[in-house]
């Protein structure tokens, strides 16, 4: 039986390039409308493992995945960041000059701006899916429309690839988190995400911070979201470099609990490697 | 001739409503479409004033206009905290029992969630705006349809409040920040709010975090963003206690420029009133 590994979009989104990229072959993807409901079938064991997107490099972080990530009790195992790549989809034998709609997610449209702009006299359409972009104009036969989606799409979808890399930075990375039900040990150059909120004391996130400086533990990345039913107040989300099995991990965990009033850890994980190039 | 104050929405929209509070009366509203006009408009003068949403206390921030307060080069002059009271509303002589139909934005009817299902056989119709979906319904004389708005909708559109605060969660504030060309010196109660990004060292966080701790400057709030060109680099936005004119401020600002390699300084400013209950 095949792994089975869940994501949130349509065949050929970007979340399944990334399910392929990170696992390789021998893997049944499942793709589901919501990222609940990716949370929730691994939670029942419908699938083995989630891959959720968590943070863009233009965009910033993908919140409702850090409120998710609370809210259930998953584990972190593993992340992967791919380069955003967009490439022109059409039916086969349309051409540049009979495209007259491009159709895609509104984000994709806003990242491809100065590629459509010369382009005259184009319209840009909005859909909820960049994936979903690709299966609409392929479904319809519409030969007057092209879609910004993945190579991935093309490939999924039987499109033809008019243009690829139209994005305008090309600095364009997604990090996308691999979740399961059951913790691992990372073996190597592993990273640890926890989620706190402190004790309402002044200096309370200096102290915390001060936890991981003073062991020499350095830190990815902080983010900050609402605790509900506490205006203003926040919860905290850490990643830090190296495994809850380190010596100066523990240790800063264990210094952390006494600053915090609610704390809980997320998994320790290999770093993810970056993919520059998205092969189709 | 009246102060011009900007905001983001339709006549009745919660920043409207904020503004009447904010500045008492005396001022002419300028209603624009996006939040980027409103940041254009202070900035060719064409308002003296904008006031834009910053945080929700359910939803987090509204990380768009973080990002313009570093594109743009506008002061921080106020704010004010204002209770998110959802009310239902509908045509005259229209009852609930003739309801079919709920418009508003996304959002809002998410927070009248728990309120909508013991209505039974109500569709919710996702609008772009909740002030929006109060003029629609009013235009279209709609006799079928609710919208759910502000009280202050209900006043411009003159639409009657069938029911009021019907929001899941009472805990819900939005806090707003007035927005100028020029500085303003505060002189009670002050925040003050500033944007850098740090050098790449290890622990760089932690020492600017340290500026304000050993000085005993209480932090309100900490908020990263990505820093645009550089994958996995941030820009932070800091909120800390008392003016910039205060010693310990002053010293902690000059401590802080050793370690950041970008220091913005928005503004030194009252910190802002909490309004409980919103009249109409």
């Amino acid at each position: 039986m095949k792994t089975v590994v869940a994501f949130q979009g349509e065949h050929g989104a970007f979340s399944e390039l990334a399910a392929h990229m990170y696992f390789d072959s021998g893997i049944e993807i499942l793709p589901l409308r919501s990222f609940d409901d990716v949370f929730r079938s691994i939670t029942r064991r419908r699938a083995r493992f989630g891959i959720i997107p968590i943070e863009n490099s233009l965009h910033g972080s993908i919140h409702q995945n850090y409120d998710l990530l609370q809210e259930y009790s998953l584990k972190i195992v593993g992340e992967i960041k791919l380069r955003v790549v967009h490439a022109l989809l059409v039916n086969r034998r349309v051409a540049l000059r009979n495209v007259k709609y491009v159709y895609s997610h509104p984000q994709a449209l806003g990242q491809c701006e100065t590629f459509l702009r010369r382009l005259k006299g184009i319209e840009a359409i909005a859909m909820y899916d960049t994936a979903g972009a690709a299966k609409f104009i392929k479904e319809e036969h519409r030969t007057d429309a092209a879609a910004i989606a993945s190579l991935e799409a093309a490939r999924v979808y039987k499109l033809t690839v008019l243009r690829s890399g139209i994005e305008s930075n090309h600095q364009n990375f997604t990090r996308f988190l691999i979740l399961s039900k059951k913790s691992i040990i990372a073996k190597t150059k592993a990273k640890t995400s926890v989620i706190f909120s402190l004790k309402n004391v002044p200096g309370s996130l200096y102290k915390a911070l001060s936890v991981f400086a003073l062991r020499d533990v350095n830190l990815h990345k902080i983010e900050s979201r609402p605790l509900v039913g506490k205006p203003w107040e926040y919860v905290f989300y850490l990643d830090f470099q190296g495994s809850i099995r380190d010596e100066a991990s523990r240790r800063a965990i264990d210094h952390l609990r006494e600053i915090t009033s609610y704390l809980k850890i997320l998994g320790s994980y290999p770093e993810g490697k970056t993919i520059a190039r998205a092969a189709p």
